[in-house]
């Protein structure tokens, strides 16, 4: 589904706002790239950001992991939380330390989370599997009740979602231009190098094709 | 400077804790080789998560941005912060979903920001260019007064500082290494790409060996 929507009083882009997108095409794009999104959250006064894996589902993203968290038990109690995925592409080289910059992709989710349960809990956890190895899931053996049952996963709606994106060559100073400093753009990739065998690999099991031919 | 130090009990590393380390060697890696950290701050209840560019020179991480950045007023203002910066180094594909997880670096900084000004303004502004690339602030002009006055620089302590470290191959259910699954690591790194020229830079300037030998 895309469709422009208007950001909340708080979800709005504060800072050079002509970067900033809330339509959901482009926010989907960027979760959908994204292998990890760091979660904010609030305990006694402290914020703390954690790095955990996230998959989409249709107007939601996903985070999971341990029942004794203590990140996910305050997100499932309701607290507020941010979810950002940041996707890097490159480094501005401009003429000046002042207007060189990064370019990046990047969605800031804000919202409370709702803990997923029941049989939607093991369609969200092969979404994680099939986000990041697609294929994968028809390969190993289903999650066991015990494996559920230990594990917390939480949906956050993309209501409040904006998307922030930089992108293009340098924009200096009219006067810099005559600089003759090199200037243009460095582009940056998370890149997946050659898969590694597990030492305790059968020597008979060779590297499937979809983690060969694997997009990255 | 290395030093093994304790955690304070809120920097304590709580899921997981065989995998924390606290010594400044350790922080120091994960954070010379980052580009970009999450930062976050609560304004009214509610955390936001932010990526920006990090620097560090000794024993301080550095941020930097516009002076009228909310984020920026927040945290010179004082109030609680965490600077988290994650380096993915692949996907661990175990024989379970359930056991399948990340390789990763990871450093989690709490602590209140501290406004840099004067001179040192400028000496933490060039690390931020001579961290990203090497060699780049001798070709280039010095920033002028009204960059440094239109920039704000925040510095946080790294004494409450952990690092979380999750490497090598999965870790699968005993009856699990029976499967005829492929199981290994798809290792992940951030790469740069040949280095694309602004469309407006003189013909006659060719890049720098500091920018094509760059390491990344």
């Amino acid at each position: 589904m895309t469709r422009p929507s208007a950001p909340s009083a708080r979800s709005k882009v504060r800072r050079v706002r002509e970067l900033a997108r809330y339509d959901r095409s482009s926010i989907n794009a960027i979760l959908d790239e994204a292998t990890v999104c760091h979660v904010g959250f609030v305990d006694d006064g402290q914020p703390f950001v954690i790095p955990t894996a996230i998959a989409r589902i249709d107007d939601h993203a996903y985070i999971h992991g341990s029942r004794v968290s203590r990140m996910l038990q305050l997100l499932v109690a309701g607290n507020p939380a941010c979810i950002t995925v940041t996707l890097l592409d490159g480094i501005v080289v401009a003429r000046s330390a002042f207007n060189s910059s990064m370019n990046y992709r990047s969605v800031v989710i804000l919202g409370s989370g709702e803990k997923v349960i029941g049989e939607d809990k093991k369609i969200v956890l092969d979404a994680f599997t099939e986000h990041l190895i697609p294929g994968r899931t028809a390969d190993i053996r289903a999650s066991r009740p015990k494996e559920l049952a230990a594990t917390t996963v939480v949906r956050f709606s993309l209501d409040e979602a904006s998307v922030k994106i930089s992108e293009g060559p340098p924009s200096d100073e009219k006067s810099d231009y005559e600089s003759d400093a090199w200037a243009g753009v460095i582009p940056l990739r998370l890149k997946s190098g050659k898969p590694q065998p597990d030492p305790r690999l059968k020597s008979s099991i060779p590297v499937p094709t979809y983690i060969s031919k694997r997009k990255t």
